[in-house]
């Protein structure tokens, strides 16, 4: 009898810049972390303490275009001269094995996993920049207006970009990111239809 | 300049027996809970060691009858002979301070609170039934088939009771239900409706 339910896909995105890369490894340093992290692929050259199938897979540019034309990625793109992306058949795996696939990708690469995934969990990693303003525009009058004007036009831009993604993350601390992501994953575990799917399973199979 | 947001109302229920109190009392004894705890008025008697104004407002009759005629109460129910009933002013009070608000209640109160407040958080406490029916089912021919039968016709009722809920928590460890509440509790604020709502309010105010 097989009552495992599919494991969760997590994205996890946002600005360049905003801290996703350190919030992951924070993330994946932690002892009692249930996540899968799907390792991407790229042709960027290894940096210094990088090592080939722990951080990145490292592909010649020829392999990685194999790859796209095979559809062997469920995103990909090309940042700064260099190809990224994420194999497809790692997540496909691992889910139908029950358990929760991490990614973490650039906002391009997000909405083309929303294409094939749209029941996956879109979490949008922000800068602490709200609650900074906040505390910028109640002190008025010691900041320069042109200061605060900046700072509204980029929470403008983040109010935007987050509008396809299921939960937001200000990422203040990344100790308190760490714990709000893993809230997350724990919450929708909980949801009322993921469980009744599960009960339902349960007496079908009898 | 208040961009404050209003308080969550999160409503625990279940079915009698369950642990309700058990678990409300373990998350109201952890010391870093951000919830307020609304107490309800009861016409029972008090228990040895229990409180007015801490377990309970304890009433008479006549006062809890004149409570439900003003419009005094979110929801109340009759229980083995006596009143049961949370006040309406301070949950509304503190919610709008942008507290969130925690009730434990029964199954039937939970209803008329999804009337009044249908963007609460409801969250079914559930016996660790599911777990315990698969291993049973799994180790068949040492359980006797009427004890599986029983236990099959629980786990269909309780699917019942919980289509009204948003999230469904086992209570197999009291500590681990604690846990996922909190969970859901912070995964809930970082839901994009409510950061965005946030955002938009910050920049309106401008």
């Amino acid at each position: 009898m097989n009552v495992k339910e599919r494991g969760l896909l997590i994205v996890l995105s946002g600005p360049s810049g905003v801290g996703k890369g350190t919030v992951r490894k924070a993330l994946f340093s932690q002892p009692d972390i249930q996540l899968q992290y799907s390792i991407s692929v790229t042709t960027r050259k290894p940096r210094e303490g990088e090592v080939d199938g722990v951080d990145y897979f490292f592909k010649t540019r020829e392999q990685f275009e194999q790859m796209i034309r095979q559809n062997e990625l469920l995103e990909w793109a090309e940042y700064v001269g260099n190809y990224y992306g994420t194999p497809i058949e790692y997540v496909e795996k691992t889910l139908q094995e029950g358990k929760d696939v991490f990614l973490e990708i650039e906002v391009q690469g997000a909405m083309q996993v929303r294409k094939v995934f749209p029941e996956a969990l879109f979490i949008f990693l922000a800068p602490p920049s709200l609650s900074e303003l906040r505390k910028r525009i109640e002190m008025r009058g010691t900041e320069s207006e042109e200061l605060i004007r900046d700072r509204l036009k980029a929470a403008k831009e983040e109010l935007e970009m987050m509008d396809a993604y299921d939960y937001v993350v200000e990422n203040d601390q990344v100790e308190l990111a760490c714990e709000r992501i893993k809230a997350i994953v724990t919450a929708e575990h909980c949801r009322r239809e993921r469980v009744a799917q599960r009960y339902k399973k349960m007496l079908e199979v009898e």
